[in-house]
């Protein structure tokens, strides 16, 4: 069947126009700069996240708000589907009401973007675009306010999930007040897609100028793999089993760092007598996208999908138990990142994202089966687009 | 030949008596305090290493100073030699003047802990202890103070190394007034053992009470993923190109995240320009201790060694090779964290220990040779032990 060679990208960004009118409009980070480019003397819009911000902040075009853009993007590279999410940092650094008109808006937003998508030559239902929602998840929004917005999005028939970051409603995703939300999101089926943005303080990388490396390459994934441990300690996934979260790069080192956890709960008898599995178990019910650039990263993410089942409480103590890595791949998914990380020389195929297909391509133990599923099948699966 | 079924622990901890004198003398952490136990009403010592410190400190007693205790637990877990190091954190809190005669000092108690120790019934010209020393890295201590204690260091023939924080002189690894530091290190042999202590900012870990999970479990690792990071940025590893470097807890998360962490070094040309080789080359000149809780863990570490060549500069861009992951257990070495991670239960052999061991001995695609290696062969030639 046709649909068992599609290329799906679960982890592609958009700024929405509404978006970027309002990054515009603003004097602090997050904010669009337009200043004169030192080089030519035409104007130049740079974006910039975060504060501090090296190089004056990144270079920004129509790639990163156009929906020709994407879709020209998706052409170049053969990516049949994408599953559109606004980029960081969303809406966290707006007081709650504005927070929620907007969110509000930018959903309806995107659900006109991904509608008014052409639709795949050789599979007439499928869109080329689908799209992860917002929630206004800021400090101070009351959790009704929330719990609407998940109504809206799961209203609208082209929005499969939500975005979100770390930091919940101010005191992280572990707050147990976020209850109502995890509880809605899992009823209505939305995928969460948990995406870093504050790394980790900036004090870390010390007095060297090393670019946007040390954040980007380090601080992201810490920030994953802090907030999903948080997740995982707080007991969201024993009280929500069905919830679906993904994670993005790969889960960060929560994969590398997983069986310490799970050794620093066992010496904790507070923390362990809270959690109903061995901390590695609960990588088994998380999805994860497959932005890790390497086969042996790739492959390494598959092998501790496939041993969860083995720390489950009824099998706990049993040993290690070598398990198939071909069973982790159901839980892996394609993403390129775009529009960040753009090539720096003019060059037809992004290196970033040439190198994940080829990495996905490359991991040992997996067959033509598993790569076809990490390139699309779990994404078609997972957003009910089959 | 008999050497090749020994069992060498290389990370094993240490407050030598001299050390816990003054931990004992102090009012602020690190401190050892010597409290009413609610539970029997006898005195009991506490150590707070960490400001905040969850529970009230942990319980400490004689395994974390005497020599009996180290040899007693090497006994019952069969493991023939160790080599021991300071615990963190090190002489990091005091003034430069001090903690070079106190450095001096505990490399001279060290050495005599390791010379008095017994020698191996069946190979006699090996002792059971050997130890890393100490340097005074602390701000504004003299580099020349530093270059002194590495020849001290040196001439103490039972000291084959030296741990280290990631601080530096205050400026962190990656400072360039270090270099001689690296060049004097390379020059005696001497192995440098990369520690962690500080983590990451606690306010990273939320507001929930979670014991000592969160700053062990991630930022104990995070740090040594920061400083290795900071220093392979920095090009040392290309200007001390037989400096070696050996990371506690296996690398941290360095090894899931070099392949990112390559990607960000590409798109940054400035960054890129700085360095002879891919990033993910360093990791093949780097050591990793298997102390990693999980055989799916050492396996992927030791593929990250092994795929090391591929990346170097004259082969950089021939695409992903698949690495013989046996290759890697050539820098990865077995440790306990000892005296650190005790059993909860009174129980023969410790969890954390048996857990390791397990984890070598399951890991995939590795046989008997490479198992030896990890578990005792690579330390004796590492460290000039046979």
């Amino acid at each position: 069947m046709a649909l068992t060679s599609k290329l799906v990208d679960i982890h592609t960004h958009i700024y929405l126009p509404r978006y970027t009118a309002l990054l515009r409009s603003r004097s602090s980070v997050p904010r669009i700069l337009t200043t004169t480019s030192p080089l030519t003397g035409a104007p130049e819009d740079r974006l910039l996240i975060l504060d501090h911000e090296p190089s004056g902040g990144r270079p920004v075009g129509p790639q990163y708000w156009a929906r020709d853009e994407k879709l020209r993007f998706m052409n170049t590279h053969g990516i049949d589907v994408s599953l559109v999410s606004s980029a960081n940092p969303w809406l966290d650094f707006l007081p709650p009401s504005e927070a929620q008109t907007l969110a509000s808006q930018l959903n309806d937003d995107l659900e006109e973007y991904c509608a008014g998508s052409p639709t795949l030559a050789d599979s007439p239902t499928l869109k080329r675009l689908y799209g992860f929602g917002l929630l206004p998840l800021v400090p101070g929004i009351p959790v009704p306010a929330l719990l609407e917005t998940v109504q809206q999005i799961s209203k609208l028939p082209h929005l499969k999930g939500i975005i979100m970051g770390t930091r919940g409603i101010g005191s992280g995703l572990d707050d147990e007040s976020l209850d109502p939300v995890w509880d809605a999101l899992s009823q209505a089926g939305l995928v969460v897609f948990l995406h870093p943005h504050y790394g980790v303080e900036a004090t870390a990388w010390g007095p060297k100028d090393n670019g946007h490396v040390l954040p980007l390459a380090l601080g992201f994934p810490f920030e994953t793999t802090i907030a999903t441990t948080r997740l995982i300690l707080s007991g969201v996934f024993d009280r929500f089993p069905t919830l679906r979260l993904l994670l993005a790069h790969s889960g960060g080192a929560l994969p590398q760092l997983s069986s310490r956890l799970a050794s620093c709960i066992d010496h904790d008898p507070i923390v362990a007598s809270r959690l109903k599995h061995d901390a590695r178990f609960y990588l088994g019910q998380l999805y994860f996208d497959a932005v890790a650039y390497g086969p042996e990263e790739i492959g390494f993410v598959s092998d501790v999908i496939a041993r969860a089942n083995s720390f489950s409480a009824s099998t706990k103590g049993s040993g290690f138990i070598s398990a198939d890595r071909r069973l982790g791949s159901k839980r892996m998914l394609f993403g390129t990142d775009h529009p960040f990380f753009p090539p720096l020389n003019s060059t037809e195929k992004w290196r970033s994202v040439v190198e994940n297909l080829q990495a996905i391509d490359a991991v040992s133990g997996w067959g033509q089966e598993e790569k076809d599923s990490v390139r699309g099948n779990n994404a078609l699966a997972l957003f009910g687009l089959i």
